[in-house]
């Protein structure tokens, strides 16, 4: 298992791409989610702060759904990248998705205190749209599944 | 449609359990979602804070999933202390929910800088098991749609 995301598809997103609350990193008091491969895998890591709380010592649950949230529109980014011939890292501007649909199953309470670690399988469902798999650990415990599927980016979204 | 909640559930659970970061009272940096009854609907509103961004102007997903998970847990105690004799404001301690499930479809972009409102039509599937279909508004405009299935909260959750 990773313990340290090196090359992040967030690190990639053109500045005004860059706000998400969730893995924006010019967004100061975000998450900064950040999700690179792990051989055929996704990997997001994130330790909860203390305020994160479902209960005292459980992680709240809009918390690990942000987490699977971001880490399907990276996973996807990142696939399509691939795909296109790029890498996180390699200079090239990357495709940014957004989030059509969001489920979470939430299988056992999130321990609070221990980095989670988000696991996703990336499949392409058609040339625009991106389903991921997500898996959360907590201390190598399986707390939550979860499935997002990712559309690119309408070039709309800019324009307001 | 209520423009602000007087009695909320979330007002009315011990301290115990008022630590959520969505909706716990006592947590000093969260969202503070309060969900009461309007009519046979429940609603909790909430305007997103400046950070709580997916693209400059439009709300972050994670924060309309937040919104959909708590508003979900607070719309099954207040149908289940309704079934029990109660009101939120009675007095009495309300049972306390967690979620088991998390689903959200993302319609359209959520304008950021008005408050949202979502709307929850609940339905018990089993005695301590409750289902809540909530539709999450933006200047009157459908922008999500979410569904909660929440469950009595197992005692164990105060037992660590």
């Amino acid at each position: 298992m990773e313990e340290k995301i090196v090359n992040a598809i967030q690190d990639e997103y053109p500045d005004d791409f860059a706000w998400c609350y969730g893995c924006g990193r010019l967004n100061e008091e975000g998450h900064h989610f950040r999700t690179g491969w792990s051989g055929e895998k996704t990997v997001t890591i994130f330790t909860p702060e203390n305020s994160h709380l479902a209960l005292p010592g459980f992680v709240y649950g809009g918390i690990v759904a942000s987490l699977i949230d971001c880490h399907g529109t990276g996973s996807a980014a990142l696939a399509l990248h691939r795909k296109n011939g790029h890498e996180a890292g390699d200079g090239m501007e990357p495709p940014r998705f957004v989030t059509a649909s969001l489920n979470v199953n939430f299988l056992k309470p999130t321990p609070h205190g221990v980095p989670l670690q988000a696991i996703g399988t990336v499949q392409e469902i058609h040339p625009k749209k991106f389903k991921v798999e997500t898996e959360v650990f907590a201390n190598d415990i399986l707390c939550a599944r979860g499935e997002v599927v990712a559309v690119v980016m309408p070039n709309t979204f800019l324009n307001k």
